[in-house]
């Protein structure tokens, strides 16, 4: 009876959660400007009882009952990941969990102003703020062997301080020589202009199967992707005159989509219903983009699109366009080879900034230094530098890491999914992607939570997570070998 | 204290029931179509949630504590109102709550199906399960002199079913007979082009200040309208080739919006925030769909709004065709003179079910007795009679008469509103509703559930709900005094 109960209370935490997304997905796409207060009132709400309820004192009873049964499969999952979320929530005293939400709140206001201005000192104070309750934070678990390693664990459990610089240690150095030696002179390619991408984005979600049936795309300020439920997925994308980021964007999502959808039945409703972490996460969205939409074969589909939306596209000339190098100081406009190197330097500082190597005031210099050594490019401005990201500002340390790791996973997924199935290059010069989305159904999706991001690397590929797939991805692109 | 955990649970329950707003909006007008199971489950998950908070035990004990205290103003209606939903709330058991929605459910299914075949028989049994229910439900309550009046009290409290007979009484046989004399024999005049439609509608709307600051405007196949939050208000309508409903509908929406919008600050976020009662609120789509929309100098703005959609609109011939009388079958595209005789046959009917005088299967020959018997119309078939509607195979009996109720207390606000203000022509002949909007948020809106419907209609207009008004209304737009 006990798992019954259990069970009823992740489907309620499921489903709150769904809620949430879509009234986020509502604030950022459809919402009259004038109902942000009272959507986060409606926010704060929703929050507060998925809280109580994930975090009631029910829930203990109903674990420890479980943990003495002898449950098997899916139940006894469900039981394991349970103890784990229900012990990170129970360890955070309610008052630091809101002091850490208001600083967070704060530091974003902060840092609005602080990077129009170009002002680093004003954002100082609220910086240290955040460091001093992620610190706090971090103090809150046992069985972390650093700081930094219980930060990590609320977005990729299970990995540490230490595998993330063995990782980055591998991929540093010698994509830091690739980018220098391939960085591309050569002009970039017409931007198509906006009414062509707008009507070529949904065109080629079409032919990768994101029907209307289930599948929405708008347009925010920010591209991202929710799954409001398991057969209702929705992202956006941004249509500009600079860059081809509309559709790049689009399959950047749709990956992220894609592993929800694709997740085991069974797990639907539980605990276990959702991807497994931010790294493994980004490796979805990273595969479609960097591995789909940036293949060479696949510059047709999507020229055909924009042919179509009245603008003649040419294969060769958008492939050469969509992978040139081209180090440069934003890291959400990097090119895809460039673009680790963006957060190994990032990485770096927040790992010294959470440990104490690295102290606020500081930090200017060492990201401008970081800059040099990694890309080669000078910051003329704190703006164009560490004040372009929101992340430290709204008290994200430890998330940064899952962006260059999506980036290794992805690269590794495909040389493990052409391995098993052969180069792709046929079937994507026809949009067939249908073996891709069942090689990574099978040998990802699934899994949902069952497996932490490395096991489920190992599990997928055979080996531990590892930077050589990567450069042999990023030399090929660059046509250096 | 207490005051303020009652308050704060109140604040909960606003929120939560904001968001079921929200989802079933986004269910009505972007959800992708294979989202609608899992949706189903979150929103029977808000509602369970909610439904706890709202019964929970120690909302009674604070009731207790509350009402022993010397309470004043806002905060002893508060009380007053809790009190009275929590009772309500708590007296139906559980389980039968459950079955009438099973029931429900049920019914709207084999409704679709029975509605298609035209087969009243095959709704039958549905029909006679939820009229048992709704019996039990009306059953749990004290204090009604008529199980009608309990069923009446969960759309309108107050009200009762002899209150009703009384005005429908004054209303039917005058109107009856101005509709069987005024029947308009003219030929429609020509429709415009949807397009055209689908310019003027925001136009129109933005005119009398429904901004895209704090208001949308979709398109669902039946229009609606719900303020998500307090400065979030959305309406829907829907574009033909038949009539110009899209006008009409966006501003029988839009009254219904204004309605929420104008509740008093101070009331926001506790449970006198909301309009007072199903007829209440439709008064005011009525007022703006009746008497702005169907005004005669209104059609001034409709004209310029179309034409400079592309449709050269005639104010004379466009409000002539808005308000012809041509008694028909259907309620919903029923014009506004001979509208409320639908209504009084449905509660007449609705009425004589549930008290007994009338058994299920003699339902259709007591409805196409009273087509005839009222607006002098054949029913051909039972689809477009007793089976039109969905609300009573979804066990809604006690909701119809708020549709011509809202009628009547339309014409009667409009009255004193002009007794008040003087004529409004010249005003509305501009697109200038300033006064009226003001004169409503004093006199209806900024109340919110503080009075109850015949109450707020004496308060407004000095007098009880009667069918005069809408009689001098009705003659006036026909043209027969």
């Amino acid at each position: 009876m006990t798992i019954g109960a259990l069970r009823e209370r992740m489907a309620d935490l499921i489903d709150l959660s769904a809620l949430s997304r879509l009234a986020a997905w509502d604030q950022r796409t459809m919402m009259p400007p004038a109902g942000g207060p009272g959507r986060s009132d409606q926010l704060a709400t929703l929050e507060r009882l998925a809280h109580e309820r994930a975090t009631g004192d029910e829930v203990g009873g109903w674990l420890e009952a479980l943990e003495s049964e002898p449950l098997e499969g899916i139940d006894a999952e469900i039981v394991r990941i349970a103890r784990r979320d229900f012990d990170r929530a129970r360890r955070v005293p309610g008052e630091l969990a809101a002091e850490i939400e208001r600083a967070a709140s704060e530091g974003q206001d902060v840092w609005q102003a602080a990077r129009a201005a170009s002002d680093f000192a004003a954002l100082a104070p609220a910086l240290r703020r955040n460091l001093e309750l992620a610190r706090e934070h971090a103090a809150c678990f046992d069985g972390f062997a650093r700081p930094y390693d219980a930060l990590l664990a609320d977005y990729d459990f299970g990995l540490t301080a230490a595998r993330v610089q063995a990782v980055f240690g591998e991929l540093a150095g010698p994509l830091a020589s690739l980018v220098a030696e391939a960085s591309s002179g050569a002009a970039a390619a017409p931007v198509p202009p906006v009414a062509a991408q707008q009507a070529a984005v949904p065109a080629v979600l079409a032919r990768i199967g994101a029907d209307e049936e289930g599948w929405r795309v708008d347009v925010s300020a920010h591209p991202f992707s929710v799954g409001v439920g398991l057969r209702d997925s929705r992202i956006t994308t941004r249509y500009g005159e600079d860059d081809l980021l509309s559709v790049i964007a689009a399959l950047h999502e749709f990956g992220h989509a894609l592993y929800e959808r694709q997740i085991a039945p069974e797990l639907a409703r539980t605990n276990l219903g959702t991807g497994t972490s931010m790294s493994v996460h980004e490796s979805q969205s990273k595969l479609w983009e960097n591995h789909v939409a940036r293949h060479p074969a696949f510059a047709t589909v999507i020229a055909e699109a924009l042919t179509a939306g009245g603008f003649p596209g040419d294969p060769v000339a958008l492939h050469t366009s969509l992978v040139a190098v081209r180090p440069s100081l934003i890291r959400v406009s990097a090119d895809p080879v460039s673009y680790p190197l963006h957060i190994v330097l990032r990485f770096e500082l927040e790992l010294a900034l959470v440990e104490g190597g690295l102290e606020v005031p500081d930090l200017p210099a060492a990201w401008n230094d970081g800059m040099r050594r990694l890309l080669g490019v000078e910051v003329p401005d704190d703006a164009s530098g560490v004040l372009q990201d929101t992340h430290w500002a709204a008290g994200a340390f430890g998330y940064f890491p899952s962006y260059a790791l999506g980036c290794l996973i992805a690269a590794q997924l495909w040389e493990a999914l052409e391995r098993d199935l052969g180069p792709q290059d046929e079937g994507l010069a026809r949009a067939d992607v249908a073996a891709i989305r069942g090689w990574l159904a099978e040998r990802v999706h699934r899994h949902g939570r069952r497996l932490d991001t490395e096991p489920l690397v190992e599990h997928a590929t055979g080996r531990g997570m590892e930077a050589a797939p990567f450069l042999r991805h990023a030399r090929s692109l660059v046509g250096v070998h």
